[in-house]
């Protein structure tokens, strides 16, 4: 599987393809033409072709993909079959919600623990977990050794809160703290969320034909 | 200003420049040259050329871009010095940190209120906001004209909920109920959320060259 200079692009697409072929399995369908796909997807029947043949053979002429096998394969190249070890960072509504309503194992991940700096909040119970205070950290991480920390704390804490983290052996970022994570933690993956991004591309197209 | 056909990936793109542009001006920067901007977004510079040229001229051949002034002009660009009236629909967990959270205004939105269906938590403030009944959104929309809703409710509930607001008067949705909201809604524009993607995306760049 050629997985190398896999564009941003590309990358961006591989979500909604999946989501979209569970959605198709769901309602029973069995096969999909690249044209069908591309039109309900808003792309181009080419640009489909080409993003999946960066990681092999999908589909077969004149018969389309069959959904529930490029949907398996997609779940490989993701890496959806994961069980990479979790724990958010920041117990405060955003953490809390984070907690509640993502379900980490359907995307690979396995939440082990939530923690916060505040004393009030420690000992709280949220979605099973009790609320750790950060001093556990370092004992925590080098029993459990997770991989993943989703950040849920105030833009001052993230980077060095970060850097603590990634010296404790986290390799991974989900970053919910507004402003990316300093470039020089190149040696991680961090995937910034912005939401506020979002509400902009909103305003720009409320906005367009005006 | 020529602001039809823009391309879906400018549209992602724009939010960056500009948030980006924000984090300079604020460490006091001047101006900065395409070659520069590019390195630190990872972009090249004839791309941002490219991009920034589907909205007019600015910068100067060697002298770069004035900071201030290109962000002033992206604020007009995607509309941020609007005004649009908002309501929150779902004072759950998730509709309760987008309103603390979220500053509607620095967007070019204005939040109106905050709706709920469960009566156990409509009286609550949120945010300044008392959380008011779904029954009551007709009267209040007629009053208020709210244009955009951000939807924080159950997927199930989406839908039916969307075509509600829409004969309600709402223009655009800020979907954050998993599952698109129907293409058939096409007179609207609908910015959807997808955390579960972002999170894929990491899945997968932690998969990479594993």
């Amino acid at each position: 599987m050629q997985k190398t200079s896999i564009s941003e692009s590309v990358v961006r697409r591989l979500p909604r393809y999946y989501r979209f072929l569970s959605e198709l399995e769901k309602r029973g369908k069995e096969r999909i033409s690249s044209g069908e796909l591309a039109k309900q997807l808003s792309l181009t029947a080419s640009q489909i072709r080409q993003d999946l043949n960066c990681f092999g053979e999908f589909g077969q002429q004149g018969y389309g993909y069959n959904i529930s096998a490029l949907k398996r394969q997609l779940r490989l190249i993701i890496g959806l079959e994961g069980k990479r070890p979790a724990i958010i960072v920041g117990a405060g509504n955003l953490g809390k919600v984070i907690a509640a309503n993502i379900d980490f194992g359907a995307f690979g991940f396995c939440l082990l623990g939530i923690f916060d700096i505040d004393r009030n909040i420690c000992g709280n119970e949220i979605a099973g977990f009790t609320v750790q205070h950060i001093n556990e950290l370092r004992t925590f991480c080098e029993r459990e050794k997770p991989l993943v920390a989703v950040l849920c704390i105030p833009q001052e804490a993230a980077q060095e809160t970060a850097e603590m983290l990634i010296s404790l052996g986290i390799k991974g970022f989900w970053n919910f703290s507004h402003g990316d994570l300093n470039a020089e933690l190149d040696i991680v993956q961090v995937e910034n969320v912005h939401l506020g991004d979002s509400l902009m591309r909103l305003s720009y197209r409320m906005s367009e034909g005006r």
